[in-house]
Protein backbone atom coordinates (compact mmCIF):
# COMPACT_ATOMS: atom_id res chain seq x y z
CA UNK A 1 0.00 0.00 0.00
CA UNK A 2 1.42 3.57 -0.98
CA UNK A 3 2.38 6.42 1.63
CA UNK A 4 -0.81 8.26 1.73
CA UNK A 5 0.65 11.83 1.16
CA UNK A 6 -0.82 14.82 3.07
CA UNK A 7 -3.10 16.89 1.69
CA UNK A 8 -4.59 19.75 2.11
CA UNK A 9 -8.14 20.77 0.47
CA UNK A 10 -8.96 24.07 -0.20
CA UNK A 11 -12.76 25.13 -1.16
CA UNK A 12 -13.17 28.47 -3.04
CA UNK A 13 -16.42 30.15 -3.23
CA UNK A 14 -17.66 33.46 -4.94
CA UNK A 15 -21.18 34.16 -3.71
CA UNK A 16 -23.12 35.66 -5.32
CA UNK A 17 -27.22 36.92 -5.75
CA UNK A 18 -28.19 35.06 -8.87
CA UNK A 19 -25.08 32.67 -9.58
CA UNK A 20 -21.99 31.27 -6.63
CA UNK A 21 -19.44 29.34 -8.08
CA UNK A 22 -17.22 27.47 -6.83
CA UNK A 23 -13.68 25.51 -7.19
CA UNK A 24 -11.62 23.04 -4.73
CA UNK A 25 -8.06 22.28 -5.27
CA UNK A 26 -6.15 20.07 -3.49
CA UNK A 27 -2.26 20.59 -2.81
CA UNK A 28 0.04 18.08 -3.19
CA UNK A 29 3.64 18.56 -2.24
CA UNK A 30 2.97 21.90 -2.79
CA UNK A 31 1.51 21.75 -5.53
CA UNK A 32 -1.99 22.61 -6.76
CA UNK A 33 -4.15 20.80 -8.27
CA UNK A 34 -7.59 20.89 -9.46
CA UNK A 35 -10.29 18.61 -7.93
CA UNK A 36 -13.84 20.24 -9.29
CA UNK A 37 -15.05 23.29 -10.08
CA UNK A 38 -18.99 24.06 -10.59
CA UNK A 39 -22.05 26.06 -10.14
CA UNK A 40 -25.02 26.66 -7.39
CA UNK A 41 -27.48 28.41 -10.23
CA UNK A 42 -29.62 29.90 -8.66
CA UNK A 43 -31.60 31.92 -11.45
CA UNK A 44 -34.09 29.57 -12.07
CA UNK A 45 -35.83 29.80 -7.88
CA UNK A 46 -37.64 32.85 -7.57
CA UNK A 47 -38.45 32.68 -3.93
CA UNK A 48 -35.14 34.34 -2.24
CA UNK A 49 -35.67 32.29 0.69
CA UNK A 50 -35.46 29.02 -1.09
CA UNK A 51 -32.35 30.79 -2.49
CA UNK A 52 -30.85 30.80 0.37
CA UNK A 53 -31.71 27.96 1.90
CA UNK A 54 -30.29 26.15 -1.57
CA UNK A 55 -26.91 28.68 -1.10
CA UNK A 56 -26.62 26.63 2.82
CA UNK A 57 -27.22 23.55 2.09
CA UNK A 58 -25.23 22.72 -1.00
CA UNK A 59 -22.03 24.33 0.74
CA UNK A 60 -22.89 21.84 3.20
CA UNK A 61 -23.38 19.07 0.79
CA UNK A 62 -19.76 20.55 -1.18
CA UNK A 63 -17.82 20.08 2.37
CA UNK A 64 -19.33 17.09 3.24
CA UNK A 65 -18.64 15.90 0.02
CA UNK A 66 -14.68 17.35 -0.28
CA UNK A 67 -14.32 17.82 3.23
CA UNK A 68 -12.16 20.99 2.79
CA UNK A 69 -9.77 22.16 5.34
CA UNK A 70 -9.79 25.87 4.81
CA UNK A 71 -12.63 27.63 2.67
CA UNK A 72 -11.68 30.93 0.65
CA UNK A 73 -14.03 33.46 -0.16
CA UNK A 74 -14.33 35.71 -3.20
CA UNK A 75 -15.85 38.35 -0.37
CA UNK A 76 -16.53 42.08 -2.52
CA UNK A 77 -16.69 44.82 0.33
CA UNK A 78 -17.77 47.53 -2.00
CA UNK A 79 -21.23 47.59 -4.25
CA UNK A 80 -23.59 49.91 -6.13
CA UNK A 81 -26.06 50.44 -3.83
CA UNK A 82 -27.11 49.32 0.18
CA UNK A 83 -29.88 46.76 -1.10
CA UNK A 84 -27.63 45.20 -3.75
CA UNK A 85 -25.04 44.84 -0.57
CA UNK A 86 -27.73 43.60 2.17
CA UNK A 87 -29.29 41.14 -0.26
CA UNK A 88 -25.28 40.05 -1.52
CA UNK A 89 -24.21 39.75 2.53
CA UNK A 90 -27.43 37.33 3.19
CA UNK A 91 -25.94 35.29 0.13
CA UNK A 92 -22.59 35.37 1.74
CA UNK A 93 -24.00 35.08 5.35
CA UNK A 94 -25.82 31.61 4.28
CA UNK A 95 -22.35 30.18 2.84
CA UNK A 96 -20.84 31.62 5.46
CA UNK A 97 -23.25 29.83 8.15
CA UNK A 98 -22.65 26.48 6.27
CA UNK A 99 -18.71 26.64 6.72
CA UNK A 100 -19.01 27.46 9.85
CA UNK A 101 -22.16 25.07 10.45
CA UNK A 102 -19.07 22.33 9.60
CA UNK A 103 -16.20 24.24 11.38
CA UNK A 104 -14.10 24.83 8.09
CA UNK A 105 -11.72 28.06 9.08
CA UNK A 106 -12.99 31.00 6.55
CA UNK A 107 -10.58 33.68 4.48
CA UNK A 108 -11.69 36.45 2.63
CA UNK A 109 -10.21 37.87 -0.29
CA UNK A 110 -11.40 41.28 -2.59
CA UNK A 111 -11.74 40.57 -6.02
CA UNK A 112 -8.52 42.86 -6.52
CA UNK A 113 -6.54 40.67 -4.62
CA UNK A 114 -7.48 37.69 -5.89
CA UNK A 115 -6.69 38.69 -9.24
CA UNK A 116 -3.69 39.91 -8.84
CA UNK A 117 -2.77 36.80 -7.11
CA UNK A 118 -3.77 34.29 -10.01
CA UNK A 119 -2.45 37.02 -13.29
CA UNK A 120 0.02 39.71 -11.34
CA UNK A 121 -2.82 42.17 -12.71
CA UNK A 122 -5.91 43.70 -10.22
CA UNK A 123 -7.41 44.64 -12.99
CA UNK A 124 -7.49 41.67 -14.89
CA UNK A 125 -10.54 40.32 -16.70
CA UNK A 126 -12.61 37.39 -16.02
CA UNK A 127 -11.26 35.45 -19.25
CA UNK A 128 -8.20 36.52 -18.54
CA UNK A 129 -8.09 34.86 -14.92
CA UNK A 130 -9.79 31.59 -16.44
CA UNK A 131 -6.95 31.66 -18.69
CA UNK A 132 -4.20 31.78 -16.00
CA UNK A 133 -6.13 29.17 -14.02
CA UNK A 134 -6.30 26.59 -16.70
CA UNK A 135 -2.43 27.10 -17.54
CA UNK A 136 -1.77 26.61 -13.63
CA UNK A 137 -3.98 23.69 -13.26
CA UNK A 138 -3.27 22.22 -16.13
CA UNK A 139 -6.69 22.00 -17.29
CA UNK A 140 -9.09 22.45 -20.57
CA UNK A 141 -12.40 23.48 -20.23
CA UNK A 142 -14.38 25.37 -23.57
CA UNK A 143 -17.94 27.42 -22.65
CA UNK A 144 -16.74 27.35 -19.00
CA UNK A 145 -18.34 29.27 -17.12
CA UNK A 146 -16.86 32.52 -15.62
CA UNK A 147 -18.42 32.67 -12.40
CA UNK A 148 -17.19 28.76 -11.17
CA UNK A 149 -13.78 30.24 -12.28
CA UNK A 150 -13.89 33.04 -9.42
CA UNK A 151 -14.64 30.42 -7.27
CA UNK A 152 -11.35 28.17 -8.26
CA UNK A 153 -9.53 31.31 -8.47
CA UNK A 154 -10.13 32.07 -4.78
CA UNK A 155 -8.94 28.83 -3.75
CA UNK A 156 -5.51 29.05 -5.40
CA UNK A 157 -5.30 33.09 -4.17
CA UNK A 158 -5.83 31.49 -1.03
CA UNK A 159 -2.89 28.96 -1.44
CA UNK A 160 -0.60 31.27 -2.48
CA UNK A 161 -1.21 33.72 -0.06
CA UNK A 162 -1.09 31.15 2.97
CA UNK A 163 1.70 29.47 1.51
CA UNK A 164 3.94 32.97 1.68
CA UNK A 165 3.47 33.58 5.61
CA UNK A 166 7.13 35.59 5.50
CA UNK A 167 6.14 38.75 3.78
CA UNK A 168 1.94 38.11 4.17
CA UNK A 169 1.23 37.71 0.72
CA UNK A 170 2.77 41.39 0.46
CA UNK A 171 5.29 41.69 -2.66
CA UNK A 172 7.28 44.39 -1.92
CA UNK A 173 7.88 45.39 -6.21
CA UNK A 174 6.41 44.12 -9.29
CA UNK A 175 10.30 42.04 -9.76
CA UNK A 176 10.00 40.20 -6.63
CA UNK A 177 6.43 39.07 -7.45
CA UNK A 178 8.04 38.11 -11.04
CA UNK A 179 11.20 36.28 -9.46
CA UNK A 180 8.76 34.38 -7.10
CA UNK A 181 6.05 33.33 -9.23
CA UNK A 182 7.87 32.68 -12.85
CA UNK A 183 4.90 30.18 -13.53
CA UNK A 184 2.54 32.85 -14.08
CA UNK A 185 4.21 34.98 -17.02
CA UNK A 186 2.71 34.18 -20.00
CA UNK B 1 -56.76 15.15 30.85
CA UNK B 2 -57.84 18.62 29.72
CA UNK B 3 -58.36 19.45 26.06
CA UNK B 4 -54.86 20.87 24.07
CA UNK B 5 -55.94 23.97 22.89
CA UNK B 6 -53.98 24.46 19.81
CA UNK B 7 -51.38 26.77 19.77
CA UNK B 8 -49.61 28.95 17.95
CA UNK B 9 -46.17 29.90 18.26
CA UNK B 10 -44.18 33.16 16.87
CA UNK B 11 -40.51 34.33 17.05
CA UNK B 12 -39.36 37.39 16.15
CA UNK B 13 -35.73 38.14 15.59
CA UNK B 14 -34.26 41.99 15.10
CA UNK B 15 -30.96 40.52 13.72
CA UNK B 16 -28.00 43.40 14.48
CA UNK B 17 -24.06 43.09 13.87
CA UNK B 18 -23.93 43.90 18.00
CA UNK B 19 -26.74 42.68 19.42
CA UNK B 20 -29.94 40.58 18.39
CA UNK B 21 -33.05 40.71 19.87
CA UNK B 22 -35.90 37.90 20.04
CA UNK B 23 -39.25 37.07 21.48
CA UNK B 24 -41.63 34.47 21.68
CA UNK B 25 -45.06 34.50 21.75
CA UNK B 26 -47.60 31.90 21.54
CA UNK B 27 -51.29 33.05 20.22
CA UNK B 28 -53.72 31.04 22.32
CA UNK B 29 -57.80 31.30 20.91
CA UNK B 30 -56.74 34.11 18.90
CA UNK B 31 -55.09 36.02 22.03
CA UNK B 32 -50.93 36.25 21.99
CA UNK B 33 -49.58 35.26 25.21
CA UNK B 34 -45.44 36.16 26.10
CA UNK B 35 -43.66 33.45 26.04
CA UNK B 36 -40.25 34.80 26.25
CA UNK B 37 -37.62 37.51 25.13
CA UNK B 38 -34.02 37.95 25.35
CA UNK B 39 -30.55 39.14 23.66
CA UNK B 40 -28.04 37.66 21.51
CA UNK B 41 -25.34 39.84 22.41
CA UNK B 42 -22.37 40.09 20.01
CA UNK B 43 -20.51 42.88 21.79
CA UNK B 44 -18.02 40.52 23.71
CA UNK B 45 -16.87 38.35 20.98
CA UNK B 46 -14.56 39.93 18.73
CA UNK B 47 -14.34 37.62 15.78
CA UNK B 48 -16.52 38.17 12.63
CA UNK B 49 -16.70 34.78 12.52
CA UNK B 50 -17.49 33.75 15.46
CA UNK B 51 -20.41 36.24 15.91
CA UNK B 52 -22.20 35.16 12.60
CA UNK B 53 -21.78 30.97 13.91
CA UNK B 54 -23.12 32.73 17.40
CA UNK B 55 -26.37 33.87 15.60
CA UNK B 56 -26.54 30.79 13.63
CA UNK B 57 -26.37 28.65 16.88
CA UNK B 58 -28.00 30.28 18.90
CA UNK B 59 -31.41 30.59 16.66
CA UNK B 60 -31.15 27.13 16.12
CA UNK B 61 -30.81 26.67 19.81
CA UNK B 62 -33.85 28.76 20.01
CA UNK B 63 -35.79 27.47 17.22
CA UNK B 64 -35.73 23.91 19.12
CA UNK B 65 -36.48 24.90 22.56
CA UNK B 66 -39.43 26.92 21.26
CA UNK B 67 -40.41 25.02 18.09
CA UNK B 68 -42.00 27.80 16.22
CA UNK B 69 -44.67 27.87 13.72
CA UNK B 70 -43.40 30.94 12.11
CA UNK B 71 -40.44 33.40 12.16
CA UNK B 72 -40.58 37.07 11.76
CA UNK B 73 -37.81 39.34 11.10
CA UNK B 74 -37.19 43.17 11.75
CA UNK B 75 -35.45 43.54 8.06
CA UNK B 76 -34.03 47.64 7.59
CA UNK B 77 -33.93 47.02 3.82
CA UNK B 78 -32.31 50.70 3.94
CA UNK B 79 -29.06 51.89 5.84
CA UNK B 80 -26.27 54.54 5.83
CA UNK B 81 -23.57 52.67 3.85
CA UNK B 82 -22.64 49.75 1.79
CA UNK B 83 -20.22 48.46 4.52
CA UNK B 84 -22.39 48.48 7.20
CA UNK B 85 -25.45 46.86 4.83
CA UNK B 86 -23.17 43.71 4.04
CA UNK B 87 -22.41 43.12 7.87
CA UNK B 88 -26.16 43.67 8.35
CA UNK B 89 -26.74 41.53 5.90
CA UNK B 90 -24.61 38.36 7.15
CA UNK B 91 -26.05 38.50 10.32
CA UNK B 92 -29.09 38.57 8.71
CA UNK B 93 -28.30 35.80 6.35
CA UNK B 94 -27.25 33.66 9.56
CA UNK B 95 -29.89 34.19 11.29
CA UNK B 96 -32.22 33.30 7.98
CA UNK B 97 -30.08 30.18 7.34
CA UNK B 98 -31.07 28.92 10.73
CA UNK B 99 -34.28 28.93 10.28
CA UNK B 100 -34.54 27.69 6.99
CA UNK B 101 -31.96 24.97 8.13
CA UNK B 102 -35.10 24.00 10.47
CA UNK B 103 -37.76 24.61 7.78
CA UNK B 104 -39.68 27.37 9.94
CA UNK B 105 -41.23 29.62 7.10
CA UNK B 106 -40.03 33.34 7.66
CA UNK B 107 -41.56 36.82 7.36
CA UNK B 108 -39.83 40.22 7.06
CA UNK B 109 -41.07 43.23 8.43
CA UNK B 110 -39.56 46.78 8.05
CA UNK B 111 -39.57 48.87 11.24
CA UNK B 112 -41.47 51.66 10.09
CA UNK B 113 -44.17 48.60 9.27
CA UNK B 114 -43.98 46.95 12.70
CA UNK B 115 -44.29 50.17 14.94
CA UNK B 116 -47.26 51.42 13.27
CA UNK B 117 -48.69 47.97 13.59
CA UNK B 118 -47.63 48.22 17.48
CA UNK B 119 -48.43 51.43 18.32
CA UNK B 120 -50.21 52.94 14.97
CA UNK B 121 -47.53 55.20 14.80
CA UNK B 122 -44.65 54.39 11.98
CA UNK B 123 -42.09 56.61 13.83
CA UNK B 124 -42.70 55.53 17.11
CA UNK B 125 -39.74 55.70 19.59
CA UNK B 126 -38.42 52.09 21.04
CA UNK B 127 -39.47 53.46 24.59
CA UNK B 128 -43.11 53.56 23.00
CA UNK B 129 -42.85 50.51 21.18
CA UNK B 130 -41.88 48.82 24.66
CA UNK B 131 -44.32 50.08 26.33
CA UNK B 132 -46.92 49.77 23.99
CA UNK B 133 -45.95 45.66 24.05
CA UNK B 134 -45.94 45.43 27.70
CA UNK B 135 -49.64 46.66 27.83
CA UNK B 136 -51.00 44.31 25.25
CA UNK B 137 -48.77 40.97 26.64
CA UNK B 138 -49.49 41.84 30.19
CA UNK B 139 -45.59 41.89 31.51
CA UNK B 140 -43.68 44.76 33.18
CA UNK B 141 -39.72 44.48 33.11
CA UNK B 142 -37.52 47.46 34.78
CA UNK B 143 -34.63 47.95 32.74
CA UNK B 144 -35.54 45.66 29.51
CA UNK B 145 -33.10 46.06 27.03
CA UNK B 146 -35.00 47.43 23.85
CA UNK B 147 -33.17 45.47 21.09
CA UNK B 148 -35.29 42.39 22.47
CA UNK B 149 -38.72 44.35 22.48
CA UNK B 150 -37.72 44.97 19.17
CA UNK B 151 -37.68 41.47 17.86
CA UNK B 152 -41.02 40.36 20.18
CA UNK B 153 -42.46 43.66 18.42
CA UNK B 154 -41.64 41.75 15.31
CA UNK B 155 -43.37 38.75 16.25
CA UNK B 156 -46.72 40.49 17.72
CA UNK B 157 -46.90 42.22 14.11
CA UNK B 158 -46.39 39.21 12.42
CA UNK B 159 -49.31 37.90 14.64
CA UNK B 160 -51.43 41.01 13.57
CA UNK B 161 -50.62 41.01 9.79
CA UNK B 162 -51.49 36.96 9.40
CA UNK B 163 -54.39 37.38 11.77
CA UNK B 164 -56.12 40.16 9.39
CA UNK B 165 -56.14 38.43 5.79
CA UNK B 166 -58.95 40.14 4.69
CA UNK B 167 -57.25 43.72 3.87
CA UNK B 168 -53.97 42.26 3.79
CA UNK B 169 -52.66 44.08 7.20
CA UNK B 170 -53.49 47.59 5.60
CA UNK B 171 -55.81 49.70 6.98
CA UNK B 172 -57.51 52.39 5.06
CA UNK B 173 -57.81 55.05 7.49
CA UNK B 174 -56.83 56.12 11.26
CA UNK B 175 -60.10 55.53 12.39
CA UNK B 176 -60.25 52.06 10.64
CA UNK B 177 -57.49 51.41 12.41
CA UNK B 178 -58.59 52.20 16.12
CA UNK B 179 -61.61 50.90 15.75
CA UNK B 180 -60.02 47.38 14.85
CA UNK B 181 -57.09 47.85 17.46
CA UNK B 182 -59.16 49.75 20.75
CA UNK B 183 -56.38 47.80 22.77
CA UNK B 184 -53.73 49.86 20.94
CA UNK B 185 -54.82 53.17 22.07
CA UNK B 186 -53.53 54.52 25.73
Amino acid sequence: MAKKIKERIILGIDPGTNITGYGIIKIVENNPELVSLGLIDLRKIDDHYIRLKYVFDRTVGIIDEYCPDELAIEAPFYGKNVQSMLKLGRAQGAAIAAALHREVPIFEYAPKKIKMSITGVGSASKEQVASMLMKILKFEEKGMKLDATDGLAAALCHFYQSNIPVNNGKYNSWKEFVNKNPDKII
